[in-house]
């Protein structure tokens, strides 16, 4: 119920009635703790002189989520730099705290995303509700029931309880989870997915992710991998991908791989990313090569991706969109010459991508959580 | 209610209460009507005497579906034969019939599956219920909301409306699907996916096909298209597929493919599938590396699969598995070599095959759209 006045509000009780096919009453019934507890209210934003003059005691207003009856932390890990965010019930983001690293042992990493929580816990406290808890979102093979980083490449982390440190720590409900899927669930609950009836956020950068909202739900694997879409065998096998597998789509076409490529082409071996970007730009026929072999691979990969799963649309996003020019052509080109029949009117739609998106994912992680009755960790 | 009991029965009241959350009242309020009906019971299966021996009334007794309340006929055209099957309420199949076909225009495929069906409602009338429709299960793109073979190129046909053709002719509702899909559907209700909370069928034969169930529900494709595992661009790009595109898993492993490559290398133009089989079985080089190849791209389309929806199992079926044995080990070794952490725990179950399954998936969808009430074809 909750979870409806979340996404599809402002909601009138009827219109709930009629999505959900529960009687009217069940729904006021069910509805009427949610405004005692202060989440939801029923009453319009106008102000209350306006009822008076009309006569009215209490209007049929449509059901409406308090939004800063709670607030929640969002926390984005990445090498180099921790954001976080505070956000309101509606993944609205209230504050944002950027905090650069510059050592991913997990310890030291822990103890800079507590000091950074605890700050944003400050800013909270001024600015909205009663924290209801706080979202981690970290790349690679988490499991999220355990709030364990099982495995991050990009970290260079294995097994690192980070749920479980953080909470001990805080004495709040900690949430881990996958990053691409953090953004998935953002998509779901206050993105396109409150009109699509499914759809793929698909993250470009220094990895290739991929979320997928399907038959309702996120997708999450049974054995906690999905959406790998950077470790499909589409690209030539010469080339050992960060995973030590070959052929992977990202030994082509991840920020890194291109790089590595330009560098090489070139022969300019101290070439940094905004170098090769900038060297594609001014037309170097070396530097485009490498962006169009990863067009190639991605318009591949995306054409799999839909001829398996046939979403409605394709929400491209992640810190390569920034270059996007660079490659559209060859992807949507190869995406194309490969995509099956109908499944190639999935429209493919492009999201500017901020960092704190991704920090924003993982307070959505926690809100689901929260309106779900999850358990935040189960120890 | 129906489903549940039709799945997961015998059951009792109060387990389904359990289940699904509902009162055990509201629970005996839905059950009443389906024992209304007939289609329902709580008797026990014991004689009668036994209850009154006891001296109880009305023992509470699990609910089972009647099995033979009704009937279902289901259909599967192939370019050369047609298989036709009865079966009870739960699949269970009752007769078969093939029919040899050679012609594939659509107007004499309509016209020889309306006899076949006839045939069958006849004997169907004398081993069990009334009919309650007729399901066609055609390999292709298949429109089954409109009940229309949008195109098969196995058959040749595009836009043929199936449903509306013979639902004219034999005044029963008729349900068309696609093959792989109804494979799917049949698993969900009544293999696998009684026990499985996610699983993919893939069939290997003269195409690859795969369906999924994920998220609680068969996925069907926003446009129409999923599971098509056979077209995914993972074979190198020099063979064009019989569906136009380049690089398509087909051009390598269909059993077309695996011919068309072993008649080059040995040079013996005028073999047939038996006559490869029996080579490879012999241990000829060309014919093993015909299967080795086919093998190794079917493995890669695996681990592609599963990297990307992690089902908790993967049925492998269809007319292939005949010859497993040829290809297993270098499909095992590719799954392996690119399944992507625990996604590579996914089972792969092998399940014998005959062309009767086929025409059993498409009764169980006549089953699955009966029970949720959901029009035959929507004109
Ligand atoms: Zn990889
Ligand atoms: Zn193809």
């Amino acid at each position: 119920m909750l979870t409806r006045i979340l996404t599809q509000g402002p909601i009138p009780r009827v219109e709930i009635a009629r999505r959900t096919g529960l009687s009217q009453a069940a729904v006021t019934k069910a509805v009427a703790p949610l405004i005692e507890a202060g989440f939801v209210t029923d009453q319009p934003a106008v102000p209350a002189e306006a009822d008076n003059q009309l006569g009215i005691g209490r209007p049929v207003s449509p059901l409406t989520v308090i939004r800063n009856s709670v607030s929640v932390i969002g926390l984005k890990v990445t090498p180099t730099a921790l954001i976080g965010v505070t956000t309101d019930f509606t993944a609205g983001i209230l504050t944002v705290r950027h905090q650069k690293l510059d050592d991913t042992t997990p310890d030291t990493v822990i103890e800079r995303l507590t000091d950074l929580a605890k700050e944003l816990i400050k800013s909270a406290e001024v600015t909205a509700g009663p924290l209801i808890g706080i979202g981690v979102a970290v790349s690679g093979d988490v499991d999220a029931r355990r709030g364990l980083v099982r495995h991050s490449p990009l970290m260079g982390w294995r097994d690192v309880a980070v749920a479980d440190l953080m909470a001990k720590r805080l004495k709040v409900p900690v949430v881990v989870t996958n990053d691409v899927r953090a953004l998935t669930v953002a998509e779901h609950w206050f993105g396109v997915g409150v009109d699509a009836d499914s759809f793929a956020v698909v993250t470009i950068g220094s990895g290739i992710g991929c979320g997928l909202y399907i038959n309702g739900e996120v997708v999450s694997g049974a054995y906690g991998v999905s959406g790998e879409l950077g470790h499909l065998p589409l690209a030539p096998g010469e080339l050992v991908c960060t995973c030590g597998r070959r052929g992977c789509v990202e030994t082509v076409a991840s920020s890194d791989a291109i790089l590595t490529r330009t560098r090489e082409t070139t022969g300019r071996p101290r070439l940094d990313l905004a170098g090769a970007i900038k060297l594609a730009h001014e037309g170097d026929e070396h530097a485009r090569e490498a962006f169009d072999r990863a067009g190639e691979v991605i318009g591949s990969a995306l054409a799999a991706m839909v001829n398996l799963v046939g979403p409605e649309l394709v929400v491209i996003a992640g810190e390569g969109v920034a270059e996007y020019d660079l490659y559209e052509e060859r992807m949507r080109q190869a995406f194309a010459d490969h995509a099956f029949g109908a499944a190639g009117n999935c429209r493919l739609m492009l999201r500017s991508h901020t960092f704190d998106d991704w920090a924003r994912g993982a307070a959505a992680t926690v809100i689901r959580s929260y309106v779900r009755g999850e358990p935040p960790l189960q120890r």
